[in-house]
């Protein structure tokens, strides 16, 4: 009987993304900076772009594989998959699913990508939103519109204010997230945000958006793309790159959607409790294995609540662990967005957050942190569905 | 090292349908016939539905895996993909996609669906038309719409006119896949024709929609879901139903969206060439081994083209082999869409098929086949990507 996992499966070769711009500034479509982020990473790898037979997306990507494929030059056009679910709850998953359709024989060389233009079309959340019928969006407006509650930052914010006054976590416990991700944006020429430090007097001097979010709480809005390429483990040494193996990935939700409002016990949940627990079981790890974590800032509370479900520390100790010197490359405890992350890299809905797992494990972060055996990445909490994925060097398989 | 394939690792062990509607004839919206006829399926497979904790898509179906988990009270949500496309290309896809999240361990018990309401919201293609940027609609509709091709009848007419041209292919034969897929509903009382025949006279007489396409070389629009519930193959014997073991799938294209009009030399293809090579060496059979088929017909046309390129006759053999007596059950060599398929029993995007593929194996068919070893069903045809799965006993394995 053929065991049921991923661990040691499937490997990251290739890594590539086009430069990260502020909303708007992209001066080409999303479709052309998917393929500019594929063809990076297929250079990264050594992989011919015709090689390429499958396509993994998620957060509804607007970029049809049929037509990447017809642009590519692709020879096949083998498997293609889309993790359900808007945002970034995805992006762990996508990886995941590209190794399972590998793993399972049914395509050699997939490509996992996201290509946003915020400004294009209905931007992120377009196509999710409009499939909402009438009646759904109904369900979950409801409870929310009329009391004024709309963006996601509003509706994120009660959860986290809930967890926040169960657990008596302080304000400074997520600004030390925001403080971690500008840090480390200051070392990475790709960051939006490189060149543009934050410290505590300015973090504290910016305006509310919504209590207990500061502006820099909140994720910027980018357009880019990033990608990889995901390959069976048996082949990962043929590329040019150092393989990045999967050691385990874990999707789903504590949460169910539209019943927010009324999921006690669980609602102060960023929905990675029953996630981290298969996560860190398939990677057979504990999370004191993890070298760096890549953890997906929608909103900084997210973070932290995140870390906690994955047992990084107790939500009572949220304050005492959630400082800068722990989140820092390279002598912190727990190197933390290690790029910059959604706050200060690029927005690209935590897509480029498995790059930078890559590049640790690699060695060629611009804020390397001291263990490089295991990385681990975090989708975007507080939604539904979620998903998380750990990454190994050869050695940890 | 773990051999690459899907074969014998999961296994169909529950089905479950509602009643197929004409199009705007159902009572209730799609989240409710979704619902519906997964726990049809639950109660087939003595499932109870807090224990799934998957769900498989395709067509971006419109119910949100997470809504569908909260109504179903499922204790955890674990595996959520969505096989890219429209149309019934994915219906086989979505089949493997949760036979790899299975085999993967990514979940235990995965739920495949497809709910429709054609008058909801935008209608089948209202999430993926929509996902369409200005620009990409624009790639294509400027191949067509200045000589007035908007709708797909219209298309993929061009595609199978070329084939016939080529291969000399005659009415007749298309003709056939209609008076199989009516002849077949007259057995089955969940069929929308049940008691409405069709014979030659009746289809010749019928108006032209678009040559070579008469009324009934279309498929119908109804209202209506249909699902599976699939295990990872070691469990399969724990459940109330014969299982039907997953042999092979595979999902692709020969064709690049949007690239139609410039992909020769395969214009006139269905798409199967590459898919249909990589489903048969998965399984390890030959057409000469599959008991029955159920193929998508979205036109009649395409079916031909689909069993061709499955290797079951070649071109020019499709006049003597598309005769009414070769495809019918129990006595003709191919049986072809034994419930009534697209045609006659009800258009929910093939996933319909695939039950009847299940039926064919446990030998409840209301139009069994001699043979119940394995079952092939060929998702829709002409569009990318598409997809195919075999289905096979124990026997089998």
């Amino acid at each position: 009987m053929t065991e049921r996992t991923l661990r040691g499966r499937a490997a990251i070769v290739g890594i590539g993304e086009t430069p990260y711009y502020k909303h708007g500034q992209s001066p080409v479509p999303e479709f052309r900076l998917a393929l500019q982020a594929i063809l990076n990473a297929c250079a990264d790898a050594g992989v011919h772009p015709h090689d390429i037979d499958g396509f993994a997306g998620f957060s509804n990507d607007r970029c049809d594989p049929s037509r990447l494929a017809a642009a590519l030059g692709c020879k096949r056009l083998r498997s293609t998959t889309m993790q359900w679910g808007g945002g970034g709850g995805g992006c762990a998953a996508a990886v995941g699913n590209a190794a399972a359709a590998v793993a399972a024989g049914l395509a050699d060389c997939v490509v996992v990508f996201r290509s946003i233009v915020q400004s294009s079309a209905q931007g992120q959340h377009g196509r999710f939103g409009q499939a909402k019928t009438d009646a759904t969006a109904g369900a979950e407006m409801a409870w929310m519109a009329p009391y004024g509650v709309q963006s996601p930052a509003q509706k994120y914010a009660f959860k986290v204010q809930r967890y926040m006054h169960e657990h008596g976590v302080q304000q400074a416990a997520l600004r030390a997230v925001a403080l971690a991700s500008y840090h480390h944006a200051q070392r990475n020429p790709r960051a939006v945000m490189f060149g543009k430090p934050l410290d505590e007097a300015k973090y504290d001097a910016s305006r509310w958006i919504v209590e207990p979010f500061h502006l820099f709480d909140l994720c910027q809005e980018n357009d880019g793309a990033a990608a990889v390429i995901v390959v069976a483990a048996e082949r990962a040494k043929d590329f040019k790159a150092t393989p990045a193996y999967l050691l385990a990935m874990a999707s789903g939700s504590d949460h169910r959607t539209f019943a927010n409002p009324v999921n006690a016990p669980r609602y102060a949940s960023a929905s990675f409790v029953g996630v981290a627990q298969d996560l860190f079981r398939m990677a057979r790890l504990t999370p004191a294995d993890m070298g760096s974590v890549q953890a997906y800032e929608n909103f900084t509370g997210g973070v932290l609540m995140a870390l906690a479900e994955h047992g990084f520390f107790k939500p009572e100790e949220a304050n005492d662990f959630m400082q800068l010197h722990n989140l820092v490359a390279p002598g912190g405890r727990l190197p933390l967005n290690t790029s910059g992350g959604n706050l200060a890299e690029g927005y690209i809905h935590g897509m480029e957050l498995v790059l930078e797992a890559v590049r640790q494990l690699r060695g060629s972060s611009t804020a390397q942190a001291a263990r490089r055996d295991a990385a681990l990445v975090i989708g975007g909490p507080l939604i539904s569905p979620v998903s998380s994925l750990i990454l190994g060097s050869e050695a940890a398989l």
